[in-house]
């Protein structure tokens, strides 16, 4: 590479970008490769706090008589997980911060950080039994909410199509994971208590359709190995259990209770379920893994293959008596017609470098056109997740009847939850500018 | 920045990343203040083959009788500028290549330099008179389409919505002023031979319609100034005479012929024309440098003022007897209860930082929210291309007709464009699938 000194003596040509072409590829599947591990820490992470958050609630719900130890062990585990990401993201710091990639997710770093710093606290908090369950509940959700961003974001960083549905498909089997943990903490309560309030009810079944609605998106981008852990999952014998027991949730009255057993069983249940899709992540994780590395060795190769051909084609081009080769296609084929090397005039040396040039221009058109229906799924939820905000604001309603509305609008008017999302969204445009 | 063995000591923060969230945004800033220079140039490179294309079509048509003194001097002119291009690339050769931003952007510019490298031919082809006007024309009209396509590929990357914005105008800009130049080009051999057959005829309504819907997306994305500029050049005496000569070219059969007189008249009124879109090119471009300039100067006096307030709070963080506040939010608004620090635990350090991350946050999806319609705009001229090359291969019919055939289905169905676009190409998979 040439040092600022140097510049005013290049003189930039055709193969020299071709090469920075692909190395900007090679780069960019480098810099997946080192983030995976990061992806890695946190999926791993997550799963530690939403441990530490369940243990946290039973404690915190017993009045401190249960789970007392358990939770000591599981906020041990979460601290080395914490500190493990803390070590991943130290390795790939120079490289996030260094280049121009991404201010979002470099902020989005920057939350899920800041919502660790106060981990220590809501600890201290649950220990001293001075905030409630619900509190200490909500706090843990913003803080895995905020790190499962964090890969939402770097999904959206990811130019290769492959690589950015195993991301896609990633966040949303997360966030199910997530509404499943959430699922577990509102049945513990109910449970426990011996009947579910209407609320209770209408948040269990909030939680069992955005499960589904993840799981869907999930299932059409994951690789086939996730796919059959993911349908082993499903198919699982608890699952008959686990829709036995929310059958119960819904349509038990206050006045008629449970069997406050039945909250063990609950909670085993469950939290066998978020195992089990753990085990799916770890999956995705490591197919996405073997896909980068895959992908990155294949861009190296071609990439060194290209630098020989165009050198040799240099080597070439540097040698006297070259015959010269004055073309005109126009009267031939429409479809060649618009290419200048083609259409005009070229030499041997020309014309294959032309050629590489062609096919790198075909296979990033490619590359973009297939990555149009990540970039869909990631778009979908963020307008999802934007129309419920304009919904709490504009009619004074909670996130979860927020989510009712939407999904009300739809069915009732036939449209894709998407649509109804733009169209809940701009009505606020309009309602600004009044 | 630490160094790779520094990274095991190193601790990330949420400052730091707030930080480097900002300094992204700089670093994206930076580098199209310096990629302005090489727009500029592309812009002026452009102008200077579109009169070498211009004089070099008279001097073929007339046999090498006219035009020889001006087409040389053009000639040196167009080389001047094309070494202040390759000067200007040279100059940011590394900021381009050394950073992952786009695989596209760099490949765009091979083709584009690898044009380049075949025009000393084609210009020998056109002085040994050894080519067609048509082919010499083509010739020049691919390598200018591809060094526009650099402009369109630059505002692609663009993260600043005012700046993709104007990346936008200038590339439709640029646009137009090449259909213009073909326009004339068009217009001059049926002048000059005194009839224009019907696919004469047709490819000037093709390339006035095709203006047309360049201008207009450049009005809906242009400052100010320049649309002053704009509506001088649309409004100026010349171009009612301009209208005038285009219905004597539509409605003028082959068989009553026109005074060759008129094709001197029509050469001088559209370089008029198009020497005043330069202008209106040249005006987008100080806008783009100011509002570079002007960003980049905000960017930086708010990240300095927030490493500032980082560092003072870090400071206070650091004295002891801090008080430790236990907040929970839970019962109050539900607008900031999804929020950690508000909604759960924090010390007035962690409040601070969490607001200032919390404005980054909400910045950056209104600037996202801000860049959809420039990214619209590119991606309907993306699709276009794409829809009018589908109709081509299909229907084996020449590029002009496929611009028709999309703009009758257009008309018949009543919808936009771009959705008529996307019908085809999503037919195109449907058939392929057969």
């Amino acid at each position: 590479m040439n040092t600022t000194s140097d510049s005013s003596h290049y003189v930039p040509n055709a193969g020299d970008y071709l090469i920075a072409s692909k190395s900007c590829e090679l780069m960019s599947l480098q810099y997946f490769l080192r983030m995976g591990k990061m992806i890695q820490c946190i999926s791993n992470l997550v799963h530690g706090l939403q441990r530490e958050r369940g243990a946290s609630n039973v404690f915190l719900g017993s009045a401190g008589t249960r789970f007392g130890v358990e939770r000591r062990e599981l906020l041990e585990e979460a601290d080395r997980l914490k500190q493990a990401f803390e070590q991943a993201l130290a390795e790939i710091h120079e490289e996030l911060t260094g280049d121009p990639v991404s201010s979002r997710l470099l902020n989005q770093i920057a939350i899920g950080l800041h919502d660790l710093e106060g981990l220590d606290e809501l600890r201290a908090g649950v220990a001293a039994l001075s905030i409630t369950a619900d509190c200490a509940t909500e706090s843990y959700s913003t803080l895995i909410k905020n790190l499962i961003a964090i890969v939402f974001e770097a999904a959206d960083t990811a130019v290769d199509p492959t690589i950015a549905g195993l991301l896609v498909a990633m966040v949303h089997l997360m966030n199910g994971k997530e509404f499943c943990g959430q699922e577990r903490a509102v049945g513990s309560t109910g449970f426990s208590s011996g009947s579910f309030n209407t609320a209770q009810s209408q948040r269990m079944m909030h939680l069992v359709e955005a499960q589904e609605r993840c799981f869907q998106v999930f299932t059409s981008f994951a690789d086939n190995d996730s796919l059959a852990l993911w349908r082993d999952v499903s198919e699982h014998d608890r699952e008959r259990s686990i829709k036995q027991l929310r059958e119960l949730a819904s349509s038990v009255g206050r006045y008629k209770s449970l069997d406050p057993e039945l909250a063990d069983q609950w909670f085993a249940l469950m939290t066998d379920r978020i195992d089990a899709l753990k085990a799916v992540e770890d999956s995705v994780e490591g197919c996405f893994h073997a896909r980068c590395a895959e992908r990155y060795a294949d861009a190296r190769e071609s990439l060194s293959h290209q630098e020989t051909l165009i050198s040799s084609l240099e080597e070439e081009d540097k040698s006297p008596g070259q015959p010269v080769l004055l073309l005109c296609d126009s009267g031939e084929d429409e479809e060649t017609a618009g290419s200048f090397a083609s259409g005009g005039v070229s030499q041997q040396f020309g014309r294959s470098i032309f050629e590489l040039v062609q096919q790198q221009s075909v296979r990033l058109q490619q590359m973009n056109d297939e990555l149009q229906s990540a970039r869909e799924a990631l778009a979908d939820r963020k307008l999802h997740e934007k129309a419920v905000l304009v919904l709490m604001n504009h009619r004074n309603i909670s996130n979860d009847e927020a989510h009712r509305v939407l999904r009300k609008l739809a069915m009732d008017q036939g449209k894709k939850l998407s649509e109804v999302a733009s169209s809940v969204i701009a009505m606020e445009e309009v309602l600004k500018r009044r």
